[in-house]
């Protein structure tokens, strides 16, 4: 039986309503539910709808804050200061991806750092919207502990995600989102839900020992890509948007689900780069396409069917969904239809065919 | 029997000299001595004086010209770009790291792009620069074809490193020095002139299946670090600091030591953040302090006596060898006795104790 499939322009009315209901506004409301649609149309479920019933609890416990809106604390040069005021992630993200491709409009580059921020899905929502202004992209964000420092047997930094866009032309855009960490947590819950064993590099037990035993590793500590080199990446990317922001950063950033007395406090950066002060726009599309053709054409292992550039197979699948609606798994559409009976939100309508 | 060491301020005297005696400008000839002694001291051979025979034979055969300076191509907002003009890369670099200083202390962030460069030493020589002014510094370069892309048997990539410095006040500062590929090509040599297996993480063989014989990853191709992610991060280095400059990137950027008809073309990227921008000076240092010593606090694993942060290591060799002298391998000390006989030079006085 196929998973059942979901329009997803229907999937962002309701995602919508349902934000309304507990006091977002519907213009707010909209940039969360698309932050979250996004991810489902690229596959990567983890960060998408199935995070909407954590962020309206969390609204509803007001560690997230409504109240508002996120504040320009400081701008000078290219570089701007974000204050989120604890608002919604997405909402926060959105407001300094805007100022980042604003400045690099006006200086060739801007750096917008963010603080006061909260989880704001998948760092690929915002590279997308950078590419389709023609820009590049870095965007980094921290997050709550996960990860010991090389040598250390306790977490201390989050998987610390970043992302990287860059426009292309013909071609799918060059579309990298990956945490430092070799795995997210996730997986390895899963794991250990299906009593499964785990690769040995993924996660470390309390000893520091790696483990393939998932309930061992969900007591420890999960591992960098890389070994050291992924130690001091997701430490570079929690000094930059913790430490120099004045987010919260190490062990002070505040886990989604499990605190309910504070503000996450979560730390982003987004730097922007217009590729237009270095070449005229069809000149460097062209360029691009003709870069990831050749990149593409290196001879293949055998049984691989094609090269792929970072992104494109979830560039692939948010087309194919796009068309024929985004599959949620069982558990995740059970979750949102409770929420729609909760709140009295039309969940039929999202079905594809209902 | 120890290894023999040298007088760091000596060895900057033959290496300066020996320089000149092919035509550089004794200021320019002092930069590249310290670049390659930067990595002497912080114990990094491979990038160290190993490399002054190679750059000498490439000024002689003319595919390193010294006929013109770096230029400016164009200077706009927060960004530069610089035409390298096929000099010595430390040249160049520093040329381009003063401009992203200048940048960020004007507009709070510079991102300086390079051209017709040549491999420019460690990044870390870069970072720790950028670190004495107080700035944060990205530093990327591209470098020669020896990585495939992910599911390729053949090298399009190169090991395509970066570095990351950030400013401390009493702790040692952060600075992250890394290729994007799991170990340099190098150390696979070193291994087949052993004798020696090489862990299956390290490279493929021509047919992409990994290998532990050295010989036929020497054939093939090298790893990236984290699998995917680290190919992105290659491809992402590759794009912005060849394609973007306008250097020569993917396999079209040429091998230092085989080819010897075609500039090297390489590309780099500076990126630098002035911390002050966020923090007065004092506040930022001691804030880095502080989360240095959290980090370093954490439990250890049994058998490790102490948590380092990105340099650490790197670093308090560099203090302990300004100090009692840089040790050199007997074959490299070798080479430079010859390449000082050739030239006239007095290698004698750069030993300690001489």
């Amino acid at each position: 039986m196929n998973p059942l499939r979901y329009d997803c322009m229907r999937l962002e009315e309701v995602a919508t309503e349902l934000f309304t209901r507990v006091g977002v506004s519907e213009h707010h409301a909209r940039t969360v539910a698309q932050s979250l649609i996004h991810a489902d149309l690229r596959g990567i479920e983890s960060h998408g709808l199935s995070r909407l019933p954590i962020y309206m609890k969390r609204i509803e416990a007001k560690v997230i804050e409504l109240d508002q809106e996120p504040e320009m604390v400081k701008q000078e040069g290219a570089t701007a200061l974000i204050d989120g005021k604890n608002h919604l992630g997405a909402v926060v993200g959105k407001v300094a991806l805007e100022q980042a491709i604003s400045l690099a409009k006006q200086a060739g580059i801007g750096f917008v750092g963010v603080r006061h921020s909260n989880h704001f899905g998948t760092c690929s929502f915002y590279a997308e919207r950078a590419i389709e202004q023609d820009q590049i992209l870095l965007v980094l964000s921290n997050a709550p502990e996960s990860m010991a420092p090389t040598g250390g047997i306790r977490p201390f930094l989050g998987t610390n995600p970043m992302a990287i866009g860059i426009p292309a032309g013909k071609e799918l855009p060059f579309l990298l989102d990956m945490a430092t960490s070799v795995v997210a947590r996730g997986k390895i819950a899963l794991a250990a839900k299906k009593g499964e064993p785990i690769p040995a590099d993924w996660a470390i037990d309390q000893d520091g020992i790696p483990t393939t035993d998932p309930e061992r590793a969900l007591l420890g500590s999960l591992l960098p890509i890389g070994g050291a080199k992924g130690y001091g990446l997701a430490m570079f990317i929690d000094v930059l948007c913790g430490l120099l922001t004045g987010a919260a950063c190490g062990p002070g950033v505040q886990s989604l689900y499990e605190n309910w007395t504070h503000p996450q406090n979560i730390g982003h950066v987004f730097l922007t780069i217009d590729v237009q002060r270095f070449w005229p726009l069809p000149v460097f599309q062209s360029r691009m396409d003709e870069y990831i053709r050749e990149i593409k054409s290196v001879p293949k292992k055998a049984g691989i069917d094609e090269i792929m550039i970072p992104g494109e197979i979830e560039n692939r699948k948010m087309s194919e969904q796009r068309v024929h609606g985004v599959s949620l798994s069982p558990g995740i559409a059970q979750e949102l239809e409770q929420a729609c009976i909760t709140y009295g939100v039309d969940w039929g309508k999202a079905r594809i065919g209902s």
